[in-house]
């Protein structure tokens, strides 16, 4: 029976873990709606070709490097890649100390331990290694979608497919390493449940850096004027809204890990049910901040209240009360609102406004952790940001520099005229329907 | 042994139940989605604004108030709320008699009790209660998007937004007392299942109230006549319907709140089954009686079959066989049909068939509980059905009233003609494509 | 405990079956949005009725006559069903020997034993029989939704709907019965996962019998020149593709009923894993291949790909790597572009890719079984192809050259000319965008 009941309790959470990633894979759907439907007609097949590769590119650099570099803790890598260039052809850096660079044991490959379970140190067993790296996967594809919206109608399709390889086999797994994979983040009592920072963040400060070596889009910021360019379809971007709320109670409510006992089910039904207040928040907070300024029911700015409400629950979903997580979300929904009118003043053209709701409010959102969760300092966190972000925006600057410099990463002008679609997709996205 | 096996079923249905959650939070996607299809493109931005607006009102409204005062008797409040004001600050109503006004224990509120679980009677563990609350908060979010589409095109914003927050804190929790929460209704042996009375015969009668208090729209009826007003986007449309009809899973295959031993496990199993197949019925009814009326195979038609099925089945989807539970649903697909010519015919406007697919076919579920289930009387059903009804449209209607008389509910003639997009949010759905 | 541990298995597993089921069912969404971004304006709410129609159709018409053909051995009819012909209505045709016809054991009707449970045959109790016929019923509405792609803008909506009712009642359930029922097919070795075969090229056969019937759309081939005729919504066909996606986790997941212990919870997640990385191994393929054949990123390729890697794996996803599943699914991505080009220079036309992504690939993924699974062998593989083909392929060529004769498959000239929407369905899917 004690043998029967401890692989009940392993397929119960293995199970739960896999429905979890299945809501996070979700929200790449709602990313390419969302982003499908802010950004121009003329733009619209590019971000979904976009969406859908960086989604594959994603999911295979990560199995074949990415997720072995973020967990080598994890004893065998479980997906075995590399191992064929032998020990030693990747310089450890030893020199830089401890935890920086993860020691990457997965060079040393290992035959494909697939059915093999995870052990904890007292010999629990909890879910299978499979489970645990198909939730991972769909992170890094998360990360990676942040960074498409805020760069498109412009950027080279080729360049941002480039630097998606490098994002999500190298730039990201690192960062990740240093706080989830046990890495000098994580030691010294940096706090992120979900990632606010290493998947939100991390993902808008690599936007950042692609929107600065872009430039904004013609005719975004004319004669010190700023120009809206509506999306062109409203409804895709609420659905992907609406998506992304769905799959956040996945990103959430599976960064646990476990539900096998009452207190692990009482856990995630408080982060389903802070999540969902977060998002709430979010909502009415910047659809009446957006009243108070433009004396409108702004839609937009109400679905981006929603993303700043769950990106800055996501550090912490565990801690606060449903009470606390709607103000804390409700703050996510006003600054978002903040964010987006400073940005456009500096003319940082950001057609989805995913730089503000990921990145200015994946910061308040790790700030936020010190209302509730005494285990985290506000210096701390804050170092936490500044690392995550320096790293990341750096790297992406010096990725897309070299790029720029050899196959630039900007369309012509005349593309950008006539639109992306056509220029690098040879394809329309509502052929039929008169501009 | 025991112990852990105890908390091994209660993570089970918790996870069960914040699954089945999650496929509720899904279904206001869907509504927002077949809103969006079935109204005019210069009425889509508004209304999509109205859903995620309605969905975070409703999550806070039901947190802070309507959750407990729906549920007294669960004992300690959930989630803490109003315990500042300090006992009898409410008045209790007493004399009304039991069980029609709430006891509002949560207005003694409580400490944050998230982590303790629910226990029965005799003892056993069941279920995480915030993952109840959880499921619950989400009803009530159906219940309120089951309105906005009635209302569409024409109603003020800031005055549906106000009603939203009556109907959550105070109209569905007040009547969803009366039979879930242990009320006068559910003592005297009525009958409801999942909620085709308490949730969607409720968010009928109180889109009736509103659409009649509103009028049509301006070109509905004129001399005579009923012009169409065809919907602008079909996909949008079809897939909300299809939303729904998962999400309808969640809905009703949650509400027996347990799938921890076998015979729960197949009572689920059977609502699953019959939802599906009461939908079918619906769509497939719906279509032909249509072609028959018609001479042509009506999408409009068949997807509000879809909706007609599945509310038919909403209050009793457990006893019925399945070749029952599609025949209940294909006369509620017939229902629909006749209920939406007879409503035009009496210049009732309800853009998106709402009041028929809800309300309709909420009282024919109603009464088709007593051809399976013996325990149900049709006197009883057909008593709280006008319960339920009386109830939400005469509070719907004092509400409304009050509201029409001191700000108005309806914008005006010329902010009507340009189109409630551009007059409430400042914003087209499709800038791009020419009318 | 023994009793309790074993009701909570059944419960686990029972859940697990009706959360995949729920993943399959959203794939009929997935397939009408799809469809209704491939094909062209004038022909969307057709093709939206069509598909919510065959979905009804087929739950229907599975339910009363399919699953008991389908799985006689299964002891008891789930559904009760046309028991009241009495035994001997239906010849046996004994004659053809063993496994060629289903022993129709169904006909002898039965109570409804919905509450009963499945027993093995050393009395473990696995899952509730309707959780394991609500995971069937969406198998055959998979099938039926592979067909109506292919068929679209041209056909008889009576037509396709009358073919939908023999499709989901006997073709499809026959020939599933031959290898999921225990049939020849299945006691010859053939192996078939999750349908690549039974499902898959199923649905791709029947397609094909319908397009060569039909004949190609007015205007796609003249004078020896192949005219594009672009989808009228690339962002439906986008989310489409990523709601199959998803819902193929289910898919294939759910194929194997069991994830109560820890062998089962490995394999559940080694299927996932898989099934994603073929999914992205096949768009990147297809996103390579047709750059380096057409010089664009081509969207259309891309998600043709993704469904066509997912395709390649269905009959084989757990004995493959990860990494042999993404080179299975990057090979399934190449597979499908040549095929849509040969089809489209044999002048078969298939507005979706139907017969290329689910036939082709179906093929290709059947063959691909024994580069991982030892107890396949290439030959037997090949004749289940050509068995399920040619069953599927000349059926549905009889049951559409009866009704071609009777009442016609296609429409009129001047019907085609103006769009099946309104001819057939007297409705437009976006009447105010000016075309």
């Amino acid at each position: 029976m004690e043998g029967q009941f401890i692989e009940l309790a392993y397929a119960l959470d293995t199970f739960y873990l896999l429905v979890m990633g299945g809501f996070v894979m979700w929200m790449a759907a709602g990313f390419s709606m969302r982003e499908a439907g802010l950004v121009q007609s003329k733009s619209t097949v590019e971000i979904l070709t976009k969406n859908i590769a960086l989604y594959s590119i994603a999911s295979i650099m990560y199995m074949l490097v990415g997720f072995n570099l973020m967990y080598p803790t994890a004893g065998d890598a479980v997906i075995p890649a590399l191992g064929f260039l032998g020990d030693g052809v990747i310089p450890t850096l030893g020199f830089l100390g401890d935890g920086v660079i993860p020691t990457a044991s997965f060079l040393l490959g290992s035959s494909d331990n697939a059915t093999v379970d995870v052990l904890t140190s007292n010999g629990d067993v909890h879910y299978s290694r499979l489970s645990y790296f198909f939730f991972q996967v769909l992170f890094v594809v998360v990360a990676m979608s942040i960074v498409s919206g805020a760069v498109a109608e412009r950027m080279k399709l080729s360049s941002f497919l480039l630097f998606c390889v490098i994002m999500t086999g190298l730039i990201y797994p690192i960062q990740g390493y240093w706080k989830w994979g046990g890495g000098f983040l994580n030691v010294m009592g940096f706090q992120d449940f979900a990632g606010s920072g290493v998947v939100h963040l991390c993902g808008a400060a690599a936007a950042l850096a692609g929107v600065l070596l872009l430039g904004a889009r013609k005719g975004k910021y004319v004669n010190g004027k700023i120009n809206a360019i509506p999306g062109a379809n409203m409804p895709l971007a609420t659905l992907g809204t609406f998506i992304l709320w769905l799959g956040w109670f996945g990103f959430n409510g599976g960064s646990g890990f476990m539900i096998q006992n009452i207190g692990e089910a009482n856990a995630v039904s408080l982060i389903f049910v802070n999540t969902n207040a977060a998002a709430a928040g979010g909502v009415i907070a910047a659809l009446l901040f957006a009243k108070l300024l433009f004396g409108k029911y702004d839609l937009s700015m109400s679905l981006n209240g929603a993303i700043g409400g769950l990106v800055s629950i996501t550090a912490e979903p565990l801690t606060p009360s449903p009470e606390l997580a709607a103000i804390i979300g409700a703050i996510g929904g006003i600054l978002v609102v903040i964010s987006i009118i400073v940005l456009d003043k500096s003319k940082i053209d950001d057609p989805v406004g995913a730089i503000s709701a990921h990145g200015t409010c994946g910061i308040w959102g790790l700030i936020a952790v010190v209302f509730s969760n005494t285990s985290a300092t506000l210096t701390t966190q804050l170092y936490g940001v500044i690392t995550i972000f320096s790293w990341t925006f750096i790297m992406a600057l010096i990725f897309w520099g070299i790029l720029k410099a050899v196959i630039g990463i900007r369309v012509s002008s005349e593309e950008e005229h006539v639109g992306v679609d056509v220029a690098e997709c040879g394809m329309e996205a509502y052929p039929e329907f008169v501009k």
